[in-house]
């Protein structure tokens, strides 16, 4: 039996063909800016990944979108980079055309979910996926399934407040996401290429970085006391200049002293797919 | 049936007997202060309070402990207020004592199961319960059990940090406990007598203290998405004067369109004994 992945991200989409857990195929294409192009194109890449597969043994499509759903997962809500896709039902009209199953996620539950059964928390009962780009995203894996909240947005870790002022709202995506980098006038991965080469000054922002990373996973430890929390997005690829600074923070934050000891803080191990694969595994487990 | 429910507070013990959801016994005793005679007497006292009720009537012994245990609800921890009880495998010792059932969960716990049941948040599925005290504490009930994490601590909704300095790790519990207004120089009490006749310093620090429950509440709706909020603790008897302004800021603070609009924020409805009412209720629900 086969399952289909699709990740849509603002600047990428990627597709993944899993059989038995394994990925067979994968594809990587400009996302078009407009919707009826997208669909059309999604269409196609689906049925190109599929050929020669009898329709039987295609099990379903699940797709990653980046922003809100509403509850019961038919509609995408309003995601702020993807604003032709608002309110568009967009799993029912694949499922219409394609005569495919086809259900729909945030694309940071599908990432959580792909880390606990193949990535980096795998086995693990209760996982917090955490992830660092252009915001900061977040979802929570509990026995398996995606928790969605009683309102759809469970997880949006992004939007804990951390530090405010007068004149901030202090989220943490104010300090967690790429948006602390411009602050300082540089791009994150311009900082990790003088952070190796052992610039004092870079090393240093990250420490900052880490500091303010480590008190927004103390809280999620705090509220939610995972087994697991994988930490993934762009930024992510940077870390070991930060989990160090992030780490001692947890330290001094997490209340129980068994959370403190056992709690699992890993990097995502399945990387740029890792939102396809996940979307995949939304067919059994969403 | 009947069900025993106790709570086991720093200054008072609360006893009630329960049958068909109502209460039909209460009592209230001062805690001893060493284990030996704390046990004595809530064996004395749970025998008084069945007297006469023939033992196939009795269901279960619930408690409900002002601390952390452990994730099998075995053994009382650490209680910063009961040190007496570390360690103490309570539960079991009263159920071979009395041959009754008797299970143990953390007093904030019980609070939010017996309001998620009997009271203002009556019916909903999720439900964040939160105490305002000499502490902040907090409890998850998700489909009317309540939700333990992976190490058996979640809902630690006091030790999120939502403002900190270089001096202050900045937790929730600093701004939202009684140490906001010991800072100030008076206690809650007092200051809700002085907002009660009008006093505009005192509506102008329960206007502060609101922002900063808000702000608390808030990171609760961003990271679980409960249908309802519940808020207790002997702080809440002054809510008239603080939730305006914690509403406010939830409307600022929370991300989901949805959440803002329909979650549900309570105030304690079982008041005084609603730890020892959630104890009872632990018996089939804990």
């Amino acid at each position: 039996m086969y399952n289909i992945g699709i990740d849509i991200g603002a600047t990428n989409t990627k597709f993944v063909l899993l059989s038995k857990l394994k990925v067979v195929k994968k594809e990587k294409i400009s996302t078009p800016k407009n919707k009826e192009k997208l669909i059309k194109l999604l269409e196609k890449n689906i049925k190109n990944l599929i050929s020669g597969i009898p329709q039987s043994k295609i099990k379903g499509i699940g797709i990653g979108i980046p922003g809100p759903l509403d509850k019961k997962r038919d509609f995408i809500l309003n995601p702020p980079n993807l604003k032709h896709l608002s309110n568009c039902p967009l799993s029912k009209i694949i499922q219409k055309d394609l005569n495919i199953r086809t259900v729909m996620e945030n694309d940071v539950n599908c990432f959580v979910l792909a880390e606990t059964i193949l990535g980096s928390a795998k086995g693990a009962e209760i996982v917090a996926g955490i992830t660092l780009g252009t915001g900061v995203g977040g979802g929570v894996i509990w026995k398996g399934k995606s928790i969605k909240g009683a309102f759809g947005s469970a997880g949006e870790f992004g939007f804990m407040t951390i530090k405010f002022d007068e004149k901030h709202l202090g989220f943490l995506e104010e300090y967690c996401s790429e948006k602390f980098f411009n602050r300082k006038g540089i791009y994150s991965k311009d900082l990790e290429e003088k952070a190796k080469k052992g610039n004092k000054q870079a090393l240093k922002i990250f420490q900052e970085y880490g500091k303010y990373l480590g008190i927004g996973i103390s809280n999620i430890i705090n509220v939610l006391d995972p087994e697991a929390i994988v930490i993934g997005g762009g930024i992510s690829k940077a870390n070991k200049f930060f989990m160090k600074s992030a780490k001692k923070e947890i330290q001094k934050r997490v209340l129980s002293p068994l959370s403190k000891k056992f709690v699992k803080i890993k990097i995502s191990k399945l990387k740029d797919f890792s939102g396809a694969i996940g979307a995949t595994l939304l067919i059994e487990n969403g």
